[in-house]
């Protein structure tokens, strides 16, 4: 059977990249109507991950432009680490008034991703964890965040509820770092439709093997959507998928090959210094050529290799089928 | 209220270290006589953790040694990372025999710690795990484990069993690598006696901030023992403690007196070229002035800084405690 | 002898935090003016670091303001790293106009080095690197930066030129990433005055340990200027000093103090979400009470010990002092 | 013009692997005869590295040994690890007949090397460093290493003399940690004949980019003997070439090409929990894969795109090459 996998960016791909040593930005800014003429010429994209309330005049009036580019939504998360009053969290705020905001905020994006169609809602804690020793009570943020995910995620039990894991950046340590964890949040919630945001470059960066991981996310059916990208293992660089962890993203394409998933990967990338619509194009195209490799290796005597420890016969198998020609 | 810890180590701390660098051994080897010396010459000390088989002739003779030198034993642990047929795994082998083998010494080792009446059961599932990409699969080995500890740990549903995760070495990926990791086979298990045997330098190589994740299996009641050494974050060196992460230990110790856990500490350190007696005594040492800092700072006022997100407000206390006099 | 260092900081650290989650900042913005208040209500503070052209309208006027708070120059620097015209490369760019700004630019400001009495010229080559790999013909972004120290360097001879290494950020990967890369630079370029701006987080985040760094750099004569700042190993979080490396920082101005070495050490921090006036107040004095410590433990025998490789002693000579009381 | 490369193992790669986990070693023991055979059993073999004095009774003997199974000597090296009394060190230890038996000992391997024709003398100052901070005077142990490195190269400076730098392990730091300290070295020594082995694992786990370093080793003509494995960035796991980081040797090997490096590359690979002979012979056959694969890359067309920074367009290249057909 085949890897049915759909392909999605977000508008963050097409702003102006900034960062504290540039904060003008690398690229020169750009316009909503030239982003979504943006998304129109990027090849084989199939959808796009929308944000509330950046992306959102109308919902109608999106959807219409969606649907006059031939593009789905793949997915809808809420801006909740910007504007500033976010910085020390958003749900684990211990500022109340704020903590509502991002709660109230949550739950409105999320009645958009039920009325966009979109297959899963985004949700990343991002400004949500500390940066220095002593400087949190961690059980209570920990509460704090149970509760204001299981609200939110109440709007719509039946929408696939994604919470985005990430060890750090902005913060030095966010709550939820990784896939284990993320998996005992989720049934601390008591709710089924709370899983994953899984991000490739995240589980890098947390010391992951994603492949060993997104088997347990899937398993346990608590994988709502993914993402990729790529960095050295150190930071969240957004680099172009499998341009650096080349066998993990082969071993992690395999894995969703073998547990048949379907579903939508969305590619959060950074293209800082080049062109972002050639940019996607090529992740897309990259990310199909992985995929067909697999689909030939994917076969049942590989499989068997691979269960039973054979190191040395799954590497030649591999090698094998890379480079003899 | 006072931490209320007590002091332990193993017979290993006074084993010839050997690596693969120097495989003949760093020391000369050593009598099990001499180690039951050398406990004894230990300052401070109140406990031994013991392993089957190696340190078990017979556990009454062991009970009148320890008796004699006043020690109590903190916990047991079966040794099933050797010999050489436990190199893949001792649970979650794929030779039925072999798992059978690692299962039946643990449930020996488990009735020794019963009646030796330890606080503690230890479980280092140590080659269970695998070393290169394309060799496991990944939920078959999850699932044996689960179901081995299971059997294991029903031996006596009254003793802790404390999983001690650790996320490299042997093998180069471990199957429990961190907390949260333990914390979901915990939940797996159904049983309320496993836990973690959370090990500080382990904490440290996988990345966590050990006192946020002692918070989390204090309060989930799932904190079967701790150890405690230091390294550099990349590898279980086994130092003494705090040599290299100071306000680490500091704030992991400041959570277990707020939380007010009492229990067992087992220095499990490698003194690899240094006197094993003299490192022990000043490794108890060393903690109790630690933990004396400790009961000075843990005061109303500070805990609120601390919950407060007050950064510059805790650390002036902390600095102005450590230097000011 | 005592130790004796002087303490600057830098506009930037009062400038509103942004990053590329909240580029629109974590505090509102600040004009020149209330920088240079900020300036003189730093207790303890002794100069400044000054970068072209930000903080330049007319050098004679900002030594009167300077004057008139009490403040000297630790160093001056050139921003050659933004505009966007830099983002791949100043002195090291394939566009000859490019590089021809950032080397007249790093030109003037050195000047203006000389002319306001800096004891350093500080030298950032930060975007001069690459992100991805096959993207660098790397020996001649070596030469091409070789050449453009050489020519910005001679403009004075007598002014300590600091390059100030970084394995990464904003590029993924730097040219000049540790100390012993900037000493093979220097060596290239033929000139004594060219050494490192050693930064105590940079060299965490590179994987060296300092003190090591420092006494190989002080001993060649190539050490221009120091950083002071932490982070967890990862990243450039520029946190206040010594709260994540304690032994680190120790060790490291113990051995500053051992080679009586002598001048300003700057504090590059990122006081992202608190008051930047009173960080640094109390970076300044946690420094203090730091080198006081130092002060008192360097003494003949101590280093006796530290030489002769005995690590119990020194453990328990630096634990008694820092706890017995 | 083709890649000249050479390929070689040790005998190291034969004997039983062993671990402080599992001292008794993971495979029985080995004769030395049968290690002979073993050697000539490995399909693609050219040469051996050797090690005195575990390899050597007489270099007769050996030489008549190899002549048979039609292998040379890449290189040869003195243990100077073990036994016991070098473990604070070889020729920096501070106990003065210590550290002169390790340069006699060096001594006498150096001969040998030039006796048996080998290519280069291999030096692997491995107990050479410190464990804890407050440990050590750098700079004392810098001088040792740079007159012992004297002393035992310009025993024949016809002969190329690698020291094989290394961040950590057996000791957690090592002196000579990566190829710009081993450059600094070399010049301090002031004999051309110094210079690196360089160990790709091990300049990933310093956090080298290897192919960034090899173009520097080779234009300064520093470069004596290459050595490959391959680990996961956090120690030196010595696993198959290439079976981690495959970018990374794809990169490293078309600049070998690129600049028309020609020499030996020894694989210094530990095959833990599987056949060394299968495990080589593999190695070997994967290599050659390689190296095929970059001859067709390697055209003026892609190297332009490389060095003008075009990332989207080398992108597009490998992965069109690796997986269109």
């Amino acid at each position: 059977m085949a890897l049915k996998l759909k392909f999605s960016i977000g508008a963050s791909v097409f702003w102006p990249p900034k960062d504290r040593t540039l904060s003008s930005g690398y690229k020169p800014d750009i316009t909503r109507k030239e982003i979504w003429e943006s998304f129109s010429k990027v090849e084989g994209l199939e959808g796009v991950e929308l944000y509330y309330p950046s992306d959102f005049d109308d919902p109608r009036k999106i959807k219409k432009i969606l649907d006059s580019i031939g593009l789905e939504v793949c997915s809808v998360g809420a801006i909740i680490w910007a504007p500033a009053k976010y910085q020390n969290g958003s749900v684990t705020s211990l500022d109340k008034s704020i903590r509502r905001d991002a709660i109230e905020i949550s739950k409105k994006a999320m009645d958009f991703a039920s009325m966009m169609g979109a297959s899963a809602f985004n949700f990343w804690p991002a400004q949500d964890g500390y940066d220095y020793y002593f400087q949190s009570d961690y059980q209570n943020k920990w509460d704090l965040l149970v509760d204001g995910v299981k609200e939110i995620a109440s709007v719509n039990p039946e929408m696939p509820f994604g919470i985005e894991y990430k060890a750090k950046e902005p913060r030095t340590h966010q709550i939820i770092s990784n896939a284990s964890n993320l998996l005992l949040l989720a049934a601390d919630t008591g709710l089924d439709n709370v899983g994953a945001t899984m991000d490739f470059g995240h589980s890098i960066i947390c010391g992951e093997n994603p492949a060993a991981e997104v088997v347990q996310l899937i398993n346990r059916n608590r994988l709502a959507l993914l993402h990729n990208n790529d960095n050295y293992a150190d930071w969240d660089h957004d680099m172009l998928p499998a341009t650096a962890h080349f066998w993990e993203n082969m071993e992690f394409f395999y894995w969703l090959k073998r547990l048949d998933y379907s579903g939508w990967i969305n590619f959060d990338i950074f293209p800082v210094r080049f062109d972002a619509i050639k940019a996607s194009t090529l992740t897309i195209k990259n990310i199909k050529r992985l995929i067909k490799f697999i689909e030939k290796i994917d076969v049942e005597g590989f499989n068997r290799k691979v269960d039973n420890n054979e190191v040395l016969e799954t590497q030649e198998f591999l090698w094998g089928k890379l480079f003899d020609r």
